[in-house]
């Protein structure tokens, strides 16, 4: 039977702490568990794309999961990333998940391949007539094939093993007409959104929570953000959103994602290690700076100490007046038959 | 001089009337705005883009402003559509509309060839620093050369002309970082969205109001949503919101905008005449298929009757149910040799 | 009735020369129709993109199509883009260019609103049955709505004014399939390139010809490859379309479109004045660096001298390097306080 | 060292036979991998797209590559789809391959992740120092994080290591940029493409060959097509292309990719089984009757009788039509002194 419980409040997208030689640094993942509900998060989220779940090999994934479980010992629910190659592969993780005790999987839409409505749902719906455990589907249309209204209707209305969807594409019309077309008949069915920087419009137009990256590296600011909107105190909840959108943009703009959230969360004393995918020379320059800016932005907070320079007042300089700038020096280089 | 009074409200996007040899049904016009304003429309916003302003010539695109100018009266603020071939000839519309005493004018970025932003930057800086009247950006990426951030910010902080954006991509994190770039060094820029979908959201993260396509067919619910918003009654509002989604997607999704908005105000009692781009048969069926659909919502509304016959109370057939219904007629068929 | 003589060859899509108030520089433009007809393109195309068709007044475009039509004298067929703001107007346009001798017009497709395939060809149907002059239909999905295969096929059947397509998507197989689906029914149809990066192999697939914008700057290359291609001699064909595909680049990546063809023409001795979209001072800097790139590219296929400081003989800068260098000016400047 | 012998020739990305419980159908891939040398393809490349690489697990993927490289027996060179979920499990792949004999691998640019240019640089630069087997990059930007030109440039400079690039964009200029780049650099180096629908033009601008998804099905005209375009038989060439696309729409247009070439190569006697990805009744309606038109355009090739109730006469597989086509574009070309 399908757990009665509605999926509700901020699931945590972990991302997998890795040691020297690139394995599962599984101390710091134990502990990083620990300090996520330490501070107040409702669930956890392993397996994501902050996870990094494409990036670990099969069984790499099942081990993510298998730590995790047993760190957390049922304090809070798991919601278990179980995407694998194919049907099959898929409903043995999900298997494997609902013996672990997890509360239900998440399972992306089929990637690479992009999928028409018909394909993702003929995906879903043989997984979920043979799952043990509730299933997420999991809407992330930059990546992955993606999941439009009817077709999420018509898996709410014939597979009952399908309870919420977490959607990650920022468009709040979008989860207002999911919603609009599922809760009539399916009311226990929730709606989580991926896209931390609408956290509280998407709260505020019906969403039950969110698997928030940014929940993994402040989660004080996260969860007080779903508390302050639930509780009515907009005007705080309003300026709290305005800032978590300036966090979430230096960690998702200037990087490859995730690494602004692991540099962040190095930032918090969480010993990440090295991402797997390499970063090139300039790339790591890219990184060494945005560390710097994400630590003022931390201080701000007060989680963590200002960088030993101190942080900038000021604004950025407008690439225009560069040009205005080189534009003289070349002018000038050129007066002096220098270029 | 500007005018220090922040835009705010609803500014309505008039579709123009036209007669049965394709004119500007001057008189309807008229009535239209008296019509628009007795419902209560902060505002006018003609040549927009439901007012199809592309599809009639740089003369009557003056003579549309003129019209509404002179009917009005003074009695709402108008702001008007002015963006024309060039800076030049868009020069000459401002300072024809500053004459003709509108609020202010609102400009869309170039379109056609896609301009970077250094492009649009200098293209409204031209304008800026040249126009006797207040100017509105118009960032509207599905048709137009997209305003960033930087770009908004930066006309913000160099051009005191410039005084508003109006932003219809629907995207509620960007209009926040547009306000988060703006406010500090601008406190009474206003921004408006031209998304009907997301107006509540939009105003509660700091919108001041809407240039919404909605308001000209069903002023009373946009308007209502407004006042609700800001009153703070948010379980009104959403469920308000909600209904008006519906309205606006069945308007926008299924006909050439803005057709279904056309079809939808003919059912209002306003007559809009044919619109100038041609409409194929298979279009046309369609259209009155819709019109039908427009009217049962707007009855539910209380706006108008009922069709003929009736409205649908169930949902709307499955086309994997119709394939399999089909499936089952091939294969009989089949197996009688017949196909 | 419609000409019988199949569209082809070279047609050049002209930039409009302008005087020092911006206004269209009559004198130079005649010149300019000298200068391409002695150097050997096939047809005149004005109105077109590179013309910036949506940057001049209805008046001026009617008064560029005069000059052209006056100055050619009959030399060449001239392809006059006519889109106006709606069919009336676009059709008034027909007729003057008609009586102008134009061979025929080239229609783009409808742009800013983005039109269904229904919606474009209810909309060139409507022109087409209206027309006095042979119609082209105008394919540009970048900036304009999409025409696809069925919908030049059912125009192509349906209307015998309809006798070419220009199709400047730049994909081969795309084209392959108009051809593939309008030749059996239509043999004298025409089938234009404006991409000029593939006009060799367009042209071995079956294209008629091209409008291509480096024909307006280089006219004895476009002209020679189009000659050597359909000469059979593939390998000097193939060695020009590469060196083409190098000045095309150039012109069209690295500035506002058409600012580099612009900046090329002047390097070839046409007077085009400054373009009335207005530059940003970045812009303006990079287009003097893409200046003296265009003059050493244009020097080493002998049409014009090389510039003061000599043309690089070496590789552009890698980006990564330049990453390590700003790392070591950083470090350094902060090792003495200075950052 | 590297092998010195440029790639070269039609390279067949395999469909994987499945038996009935959906496991790897060893006898049935063994007698495709005859049935393809036998119809003269140059080479195998397993874990491709069309073989469905994402959909098999790490173990499946050696298992295939096994089998293969087991029954060819050094007839052909293989060159073996190697992406793993990271860069070390891609290596382990490398030296399996390396160790089974295989020409080289192919690698597919980072997946699900949308990576920048530098991300995409460091990733196969990391590979590149560490394989003991030469690398093909594999581009197709419609499913993976695009290989931009500079990208490719460095590392052909910097890695001996990558000897070719896959590229099934189908955009020809860019083909046309990157062997620009390279070519001067590294002579040695190949270029794929993977776009069937222009093969020809390909190599006439100076491909080296292709992995061609039709090759699997009607290896006698991709074969054929090569041939005759190598040996400047364009008029020939140029018809077989046009049979070739027709055929390659059909198959890749109206289902879910490579549901039409599996459905294909079971009509060619292959028993490929069911795919895993599920289809939806409505997809299985779409691919029988997707069947009957391969059927009916691979009998007008003569490898297949018509089905039961015939071929329409009409449209698609008119055999008169296909002939005045030809006849037309030859009769033109001739008329030009060109064929």
């Amino acid at each position: 039977m399908t757990d009665s419980t509605r999926l509700r409040g901020i699931f945590t997208p972990n991302i997998v702490p890795l040691d020297s030689r690139g394995e599962i640094h599984e101390a710091e993942l134990r502990r990083y568990v620990d300090w996520l509900i330490e501070r107040g998060v409702h669930g956890l989220y392993p397996n994501g794309s902050t996870g990094e779940f494409t990036r670990f090999t099969a069984e790499e994934r099942v081990r993510i999961i298998e730590i995790i479980a047993d760190h957390n010992g049922g304090r809070v629910p798991i919601l278990a990333g179980a995407a694998e190659a194919n049907v099959r592969e898929t409903l043995r993780a999900c298997q494997r998940y609902y013996e672990l005790g997890c509360r239900a999987v998440a399972i992306v839409s089929p990637f690479y391949y992009k999928l028409s409505p018909a394909g993702v749902y003929a995906y879903f719906k043989e997984i979920a007539k043979n799952t043990p455990i509730d299933v997420t589907l999991y809407n992330i249309p930059m990546f992955a094939s993606p999941i439009d209204v009817p077709t999420v209707r018509k898996l709410a209305e014939e597979c009952p093993r399908v309870v919420a969807i977490k959607d990650s594409s920022g468009d709040l019309p979008h989860m207002m007409r999911m919603i609009d077309a599922v809760r009539p008949i399916r009311p226990e069915f929730a709606f989580l959104t991926g896209w931390d920087a609408a956290l509280m419009p998407m709260l505020l137009i019906g969403c039950d929570g969110g698997t928030n990256a940014t929940s993994g590296v402040v989660p004080e600011i996260t969860r007080k953000l779903y508390d302050l909107t639930l509780g009515g105190r907009l005007d705080e909840a309003r300026s709290l959103q305005y800032r978590l959108l300036r966090l979430f943009d230096a960690m998702i703009l200037h990087s490859e994602f995730p690494e602004g959230f692991r540099a962040a969360l190095r930032l918090r004393g969480i010993e990440t290690g090295k991402g797997r995918q390499p970063q090139s020379p300039g790339q790591q320059l890219q990184l060494d700076k945005l560390s710097t800016e994400l630590q003022c932005l931390l201080a701000a907070e007060g989680f963590t100490d200002e960088p030993v320079g101190g942080c900038p007042v000021g604004e950025s300089v407008d690439p225009e007046q560069i040009a205005r700038i080189v534009q003289g020096v070349v002018g000038e280089l050129k007066r002096r038959g220098m270029a």
